[in-house]
């Protein structure tokens, strides 16, 4: 039976990060928000009508049969091992998965550069607050988690480029989601990313090579970058390298 | 052998989600940082001095063996089935550390209460947005979370009062601490929460009487709550109950 991935309609958002495992495995999957009356059948499982340990807080969230799974990187970890995409030993699975909640913890804060005080609020109406909190985001919070990332990559034994072992992980998938979506949220202030951060650099344009993933991105079905998601361009928020 | 807890010294934050979970099942831990020289210890992993697969980005992370684990809800995933604190079937097991996943989104707001434009710059620096921030969050996320949990307490079928069949879990553990944060750091706006989100409350009373629960709290172990952590109590951005 098919994966059924429910995620808002119309941005890559949290759902990109699932998308791209599912992509890369060449899963048989349903992107349910992307069909007919797909929204409703979301918001039944929201509202509770599905029942016990099937009420998400919130999308994305997988599933499997009679199972729900809710957060990215439960779901990753739980298909990680179904789709190949981490190392089968357990120390590496733990592993795998802090780093993928480190990316979680990453990705809020990308939100809350547009959105530094309050969800219910439009952006323009927090705009001030929001160029404060990017750049402090900039200056410190992207060398940080990046730093690391970057610093982790030089560190795996297995010299493969990637950040664990020799092969392709759903880590290496999010971070190059990463990469795509700094740039294109912050095109002037990531002008050095690559000199900054060769080794993430060079784990993304692999991962973009990857043929299913090369093959997804020409599909059209991978929903263009916009300013309803996640990482949104908004000109006044960018600024030079640091 | 004991399990290792490594988490900064002076403060409950992210760590007592981890030590209320050893706490009531009686494990034996030790908390690395109340140690001599364990703060050292701490950074030595998160400088990655101890390589592969045991650099954390950040505490709390556990060590048991040869396995470092980082981030509470893994961390939690992980102790769970150890210490009897989650049912043993898988979509129990899934759904609880969604919820714990849902519980760390919900930390992580309750932080930037104080904290909304930097963790790099003191909450003195950023007070008139931690007072628009702290609005937004009482008004909007807390009804949001608090209220999702005391949905699911009431729609469990095993009729516990508590959010999972029958037996007491690491989730009931944390909802105990987000009731003790929450009241701390807001106890005016809090002052209506036993009659809004009854079932929440009630858990939580479940809670503190547990017999190692409450010789914990007796113990003096428990660091107090403080303005360092994360539940910070700064009377101006307390209100009245909305």
């Amino acid at each position: 039976m098919a994966y059924e991935l429910y995620y808002w309609d119309g941005i890559q958002g949290r759902g990109e990060f699932v998308r791209l495992a599912l992509e890369e495995a060449g899963a048989d999957y349903l992107d349910v928000a992307q069909s007919g009356a797909g929204a409703q059948k979301m918001m039944e499982y929201l509202h509770g009508r599905h029942g016990y340990l099937k009420t998400p807080f919130a999308p994305p969230f997988l599933r499997d049969g009679d199972l729900v799974i809710s957060h990215v990187a439960n779901i990753l970890h739980y298909l990680g091992p179904k789709l190949g995409l981490v190392p089968p030993d357990e120390a590496s699975r733990i592993y795998a998965h802090g780093l993928q909640l480190t990316i979680a913890d990453f990705v809020a804060e990308v939100h809350d550069t547009h959105h530094p005080i309050s969800t219910a609020d439009y952006y323009e109406d927090q705009r001030e607050e929001a160029k404060n909190r990017t750049k402090a985001f900039l200056k410190h919070r992207v060398p940080k988690f990046i730093g690391y990332f970057n610093r982790l990559i030089g560190a795996n034994p297995g010299r493969s480029g990637l950040i664990l072992g020799t092969e392709l992980s759903y880590v290496d998938l999010s971070l190059f989601q990463l990469c795509e979506g700094l740039a294109y949220a912050f095109p002037r202030a990531m002008a050095n990313f690559d000199q900054d951060y060769p080794l993430v650099a060079a784990l993304r344009d692999k991962v973009r090579d990857r043929p299913a993933i090369a093959a997804y991105i020409k599909s059209g079905r991978r929903i263009p970058l916009n300013e309803s998601g996640i990482f949104r361009h908004y000109p006044e928020l960018d600024q030079d390298p640091g």
